[in-house]
């Protein structure tokens, strides 16, 4: 039988989410939970990457149907450490595959502007020494809505087959508060190469700070990596949700 | 001569703001940064407890004025670490003592509900199983408003000389979120207690959830701690603002 799992995770003291032998991954953290259910691998919707965070992180895995579905999410809350929760839990729906049926990814990049480092947001959102210009990193945003090769958009190392992705929306959200400016960098596509997210925020945020946009364009059209800026860190980045074109859980 | 400082920290990782031989505490952490301007002691507004933030404790010490006021926060940063920052510095005014001037404090209690604890939640803000009616808890909070005697809101161990206090405000906001809702108490005072927050916090929080006002009222006439509930968590407390009655900072 298979179940399906929303899972939210702190990924700060995590070397990412695919198991590895010697580190603690997400992945391994939630194969031991579930190992006493008879599974033996859970799966995600996709890999994050070493200290990014997920609101919510699909994952699959199969086992006996020894506890009734809508009870796995307390079984493995009853052994997760407090920085890896699920939920929710259900039956999955027939065929259901969390990385193959996985149609649409939002994801989330905070940072925020001000005179020294904020301690209190440090965790979750990464300071930029120039404050930029959202309207122009909106404007720059505009050139990447649709199908694109991504392919300058792709850290080394990245296997994917194909680099062209769609997409489907990005926006930038500005708030003034008390002492900095915030900003929220939300983004959704069909999905992400490697580092995919980070890059496009780096260079969306060095457009915002006055670069041209020509860089951008040629990037799209070329390919090369070196025409963008550097690779955003990791602790700013949180995939919001993944949409699989159907409800996965009772109450949504 | 004397410098302020308006400093941020994240309690976590600090076994409170108050010096201690063998814990890391933040007035010995700033200590250990001051101590090459001549410093030997870092005073605070007061005292927060192990575990609590603040957006701006206000602090002061003395030194020889080698280094220009305003660069005191530059000089400062360089040496902390990243979990305590301070975020504005300035020539403190004539007569200026950042404990015994302090008029009014803000603090903030953070808390949400949720079918299950929320990992990118729970550093700053603490779980509730039980939804609370918030207009109880604000009808419950006009008891509190004015001058008192708060002897039941003190931990055992307080060595106050008085236990009154005056209450100038308490809001309480509730925010509808995807999957949780989450609660932000604020409370402004001339001063307040050891624990007083917390154990007011969880007072409201108990009375949101269905406890009667009666036992609250019976305990600011009889000062007795035990009518009321027990202290919330200090992860879920930030220390906001500390008014003095006079702008501190040039940009304020």
């Amino acid at each position: 039988m298979r179940y399906v799992l929303l899972v939210q995770y702190d990924g700060t003291c995590f070397s990412g989410f695919q198991k590895q032998k010697s580190a603690r991954t997400v992945q391994g953290t939630l194969e031991e939970a579930a190992s006493g259910l008879g599974a033996c691998r859970v799966c995600g919707s996709g890999r994050t990457d070493a200290g990014v965070h997920a609101l919510g992180q699909v994952c699959h895995f199969d086992a006996d149907p020894a506890v009734p579905p809508e009870h796995i999410r307390d079984y493995l809350n009853a052994k997760l450490p407090p920085d890896v929760r699920v939920l929710k839990s259900a039956a999955a729906p027939d065929g259901f595959d969390c990385t193959r049926g996985a149609r649409k990814k939002t994801y989330l990049y905070r940072f925020y502007h001000a005179e020294t480092p904020l301690p209190l947001l440090a965790r979750y959102a990464v300071r930029v020494q120039v404050k930029p210009d959202v309207a122009r990193m909106r404007a720059a945003a505009e050139l990447l809505l649709g199908e694109h090769d991504f392919a300058a958009f792709r850290a080394s190392g990245s296997s994917a087959k194909t680099t062209v992705r769609t997409i489907y929306a990005i926006g930038i959200e500005e708030r003034e508060r008390r002492g900095y400016t915030e900003y929220e960098l939300r983004i959704t596509g069909n999905g992400f190469l490697y580092n995919m997210v980070r890059i496009l925020a780096g260079e969306l945020i060095a457009i915002g700070g006055g670069r041209t946009e020509a860089r951008l364009a040629e990037a799209l059209r070329t390919g090369k990596r070196e025409l963008l800026s550097k690779t955003m860190p990791a602790n700013g980045l949180v995939l919001l949700e993944v949409d699989y074109g159907i409800p996965l859980f009772a109450a949504e």
